[in-house]
């Protein structure tokens, strides 16, 4: 047995049964192992930040890494954006990097390039296996990071002779026991939140990561309206359980004036799983603390630690009931007829929503108003990105398709956002996935208008103009969807969206809509 | 005027006047000040990878650096593989990446990442601005690095409050004079390659960089000629003049086994601007190292050393003339007919390639029988990936219609390779540059077909096939190219392809090929 397919035994006694991979020539031992090792699924992906992508999503669904399998520096390097959000999310994710054999990186030859160094900005855990005998250890030890709480973007790096070389047939893969237990709750945050509760007027609850998922969510909605405090969530979450019957917090706005305006008046502010608000840009003459100064931030549960026991240990010192609030049902909410317009594709999404929908949020400008139009919809997840490198979406919808068959995927995409990473379709209707991209075709980087007002950047002049501007030409989603095997329609009425949309959520495999703002 | 003006300002009077921008909020005040400063041209990409090696065909084609303009770390790293390649290719690029304001880093916004950290292991040159007062200096700075030979990758670290910062009107840009002279030849190199050469028996001159452009090529053709050494190529080079009266080195191959056998025998070799030749991957049971064990390896001139002179300067040890050796005309290509082969494909490209065409060879196995076949076609310059990451060309050969309107840029691409970075072709079309794209579509990433026995990774099962196919969906890149707006066409014989490759290449503006292999 050579060191490549000890790490794929070690990573499938380990959990990691599925690997999305962009090879190249010395990952060809780890390839030929697939073939003598069952248990672990190997997706073909065209381009990096897919892979990288996918194992996020593929995370955000099922809580497990899977691995990634990318070419020595300039693979790992075309990854790294998604990765950034992966980390920024708390996702475990697993990347397997070939190297250059050990004996061949000091001749420097073209592809040679410093692979720690460029993982370590984006990886909580970076190494490089010695020899063949380390490898299954090194990969035990990085599936056991990656799964460390809140979740570690591991890399573990591989050259081409550790992946050949024999280490003989007497191999048994280590397995790690599973290292991702909670953190032990702080009995006095506990204390300090159930007295700050206690005089709750201008108290703000916020939520973040598990705590916007049941079980906790229905127990801090029981906790706010026990206590009259405000539930709030963050701005942005690696998923939120959300719809009919369901507790919706207020979400935190992104643009900074509705921001600051959201959390003025807030006295104290308790963090579930939550970071502290700050603006996601600095601007002139703006903060970068969201809440007022005079405002105590006090952190009940951090990310590594368990949102529902810190819940109910406050309800309990407060000697509420440790129940989910039960939720009020709201108007079952009809599709829009008529002109297209962001408030009316809003609605039909809220309407046509399959059950179990698993939304995939990186419509940016477009998508603003679709969450509240989507209050009362089927019960779903919402998706959302949590390091802000766009191009995200298309990648991890790829991987939430494959984390859980049988749920669509509803990819809401904007133009200039899909263009990053839309070879991630190609490998969607390779694995024939169940996803439906909506990609909202505004043509142009239409947030960046919106943000050059408030940077101060004067009035805008046509080269700058030019450079926000996704016309002249006019890209045509049908046809890049359709040359990548995905079927496509474009519609420019609300009429056209429903029957899309319908149709696109029951058809088997990918489906990709225009929709011409 | 505030510091984005002044850096804008700066980088024109240094003599940058190309921007390959994909900019974001922290970016916005760069962008305003192009509508107050003239001489710079800004060219929008959908992905920075596409910035990045646009900026590398441009400074190929001109020798002075475009500049980038990147988005945060994010930003940065999806540009680094193409940084990969034009370092490999000692090419300079000014990478402009903003950043949150200074006072906002603290923080932990999302998009925050270690930039810097990011930068090191691809560039020779990084900094960030500390105040709007330095930006100025640290630009002139940037494009200092990036002119000293042989060619520098920086990156100038932009933090938003820097930008937009007032620093007064009373500004002159400062100007650093070019810092591109070459280092002085070493006289005892020249007298050691004269010795080496009088007693010429198993001798090579390999040469690479400037080297294989004129004047320097047909002089060292004269060397050869007269002396009787062996006259060769670097496998990779960033530009090489070729084609009808030209003098054409042997190339070392590519292929392992090949590569050996060409220098076998080789007892002495010399070194003009090229790196002693190593193994583009290592495999088991061969060696790293090229020539025999007992060859002497000699260098005369480095990459940061004038070739030309170096030529001359053994010529004329020798009591050679100094003058280029006239090349014998060849037979005039004609274009192939019949049905599709790689070998008919490279006799109508030779014929029919325009005169003074930039061929961008990214064809990868497609593309080895090309060479030959365009040995006599109308001269051109022929360019290479210098670092081994694919996705290369479609970037490059942007660039490089950028750089040089009038001139035909004939980008031949792999199916795989063209994947990776095909936003560009938007660009293409959106600035009308004059590229002709021709995708090899074999449907597979086959040269790890070819590698695959080399590596000994044994019988091929499926599952290792699978990750090789790009079949299951077709990729359509009719469909892709129309998508971004680019003309396409496909064809399945010579004919077809003669007709398509005579009127692409009289199109104005770009035109894709697609050849179904």
């Amino acid at each position: 047995m050579n060191g490549a397919e000890a790490l794929v035994r070690t990573l499938v006694a380990n959990g990691v049964t599925t690997c999305f991979a962009n090879p190249g020539t010395s990952e060809m031992h780890f390839l030929a192992a697939l073939d003598r090792v069952s248990g672990m699924r190997s997706i073909l992906v065209l381009h990096e930040n897919v892979a990288t992508g996918a194992a996020d999503g593929y995370a955000r669904m099922t809580g497990q890494p899977a691995s990634t399998l990318l070419h020595l520096g300039p693979g790992l390097v075309n990854g790294l954006s998604n990765l950034h959000n992966a980390g920024r999310a708390g996702m475990p994710v697993v990347n397997i990097v070939g190297d250059h054999a050990t004996f061949h990186r000091r001749f420097d030859a073209p592809l040679t390039s410093d692979i720690e160094g460029a993982a370590r900005p984006f990886c909580s855990w970076v190494r490089t296996s010695a020899s063949a005998e380390q490898v299954a250890a090194d990969g035990a030890a990085a599936v056991a990071a990656a799964r460390t709480r809140p979740g570690g973007v591991t890399c573990l790096i591989l050259p081409a002779d550790t992946a050949w070389n024999d280490i003989g047939d007497d191999f048994t893969p280590p397995v790690i026991p599973r290292p991702d237990g909670y953190a032990a709750l702080d009995g006095s945050a506990v204390d300090t939140a159930a007295e700050m509760l206690r005089d709750p007027a201008g108290t703000v609850i916020l939520l973040a990561g598990e705590a916007v998922q049941e079980p906790t969510l229905g127990l801090a909605g029981r906790l706010a309206a026990e206590t009259g405090a405000r539930l709030m969530a963050q701005t942005t979450n690696p998923r939120i359980e959300r719809g009919a019957g369901r507790v919706e917090p207020e979400r935190l706005p992104f643009p900074i004036d509705q921001a600051i305006a959201a959390l003025a008046g807030t006295r104290q502010l308790l963090l579930v799983g939550a970071k502290a608000p700050v603006a996601f840009f600095a601007y002139p003459d703006r903060p970068s603390v969201l809440t007022p100064p005079d405002c105590r931030i006090h952190c009940l549960s951090r990310a590594d630690q368990n949102p529902e026991e810190a819940i109910r240990a406050v309800l309990n010192a407060l000697g509420l009931e440790a129940s989910p609030l039960p939720q009020e049902q709201g108007p079952a909410p009809e599709p829009a007829t008529g002109a297209l317009s962001l408030e009316a594709l809003g609605r039909s999404i809220g309407a046509l929503l399959p059950e179990g929908a698993i939304v995939v949020d990186e419509a940016l400008t477009s998508g603003r108003s679709f969450t509240p139009a989507t209050r009362f919809a089927a019960p779903h997840d919402w998706l959302q990105n949590m390091g802000g490198s766009i191009g995200y979406g298309p990648p991890l919808a790829t991987g939430c398709a494959v984390a859980q068959p049988g749920r669509r995927v509803i990819c809401l995409e904007g133009d200039g956002s899909a263009m990053y990473t839309l070879q991630a379709l190609w490998t969607q209707a390779r694995e024939q996935l169940d996803v439906t991209t909506v990609v909202f075709a505004n043509r142009s980087y239409a947030i960046l208008r919106h943000e050059l007002a408030k940077v101060g950047a004067g009035n805008p002049g046509p080269a700058l103009l030019d450079m926000l501007s996704l016309e002249n030409p006019t890209l045509d989603w049908v046809k890049l969807a359709q040359g990548m095997g995905v079927e496509a329609v474009r519609v420019d009425d609300m009429a056209g969206f429903n029957t899309a949309f319908r149709s696109a959520n029951r058809h088997a495999g990918p489906m990709l809509i225009e929709v011409v703002l």
